[in-house]
């Protein structure tokens, strides 16, 4: 395996730092992230089971919402994949979320539960570096750790 | 309005081929849409609720178990939007979905059930013109119609 390029790092670290905001509830730095200027009209985000947002504001928007009724939340990624094509890096992943469940002021913190995600990112190279401009996430119903085609009954 | 650039003209074709080939299920034309060759290993699709699928046959064969198992299918197809950028082009749709449910044998035509999908691909240009390289379909769960946040529960 050669080394990873200096685009395949920055994109790697970049789709790292989404999580981490998010988890640390902090929108400042998702706005970082997410691509902005000549780009903000079409950056687009489609969250799990939701249809797709189109405009930089209306998906940070989206995320202060998640975030501010998500008391907790801890994503544990896996299959991390970057290809880098010109000025256009597609990345994808597997989010494996712990998130607590219940109100926010209930101490129990015995209350979480798990889920699967699979997303598909694509980042865009900017004159301030790489951004995000694509993330599509959505929910794995299927036994994750299933190859077959079972259940296969939708397009 | 300007309109389309040839590529995104050629890439539209090529999404509605793909819809086409499914609704008739002619696993053939579909071999023709997605990317080959050098492309062939790192092709993805994810399907609504599954896991990524990874490589071409892969690929090609969870279709081929998708359309055997799917007596009628149709797609409508709204908020198709593309942008192209150096050798690749991303292209955004809804899928509006009348899928027959019940056995094949079942004469019954006014079983139908509809589902709404959104759709995120990844086109990339190659020398035999431009190729399927990663579909990614999700199930909306919201209210379609619905732009707010309420149902934000999840990341």
């Amino acid at each position: 395996m050669t080394m990873p390029s200096a685009d395949v790092t920055e994109v790697t670290a970049m789709n790292a730092g989404l999580y981490e905001a998010v988890e640390a509830g902090d929108l400042d730095r998702l706005g970082t992230i997410w691509a902005d200027d000549a780009l903000a009209a079409t950056v687009s985000c489609v969250h799990p089971g939701w249809p797709r947002l189109e405009g930089r504001d209306e998906v940070l928007r989206s995320w202060a919402v998640i975030m501010a009724n998500t008391p907790y939340i801890q994503f544990f990624l896996t299959d991390v994949e970057v290809q880098v094509t010109g000025d256009v890096a597609v990345l994808t992943c597997a989010e494996n979320i712990l998130t607590s469940v219940g109100e926010e002021d209930d101490d129990d913190s015995s209350r979480l539960a798990g889920g699967r995600v699979v997303a598909t990112k694509v980042f865009r190279r900017t004159p301030r570096g790489w951004r995000l401009w694509l993330h599509h996430g959505s929910p794995v119903l299927a036994p994750s750790d299933s190859d077959d085609e079972e259940g296969a009954d939708d397009a």
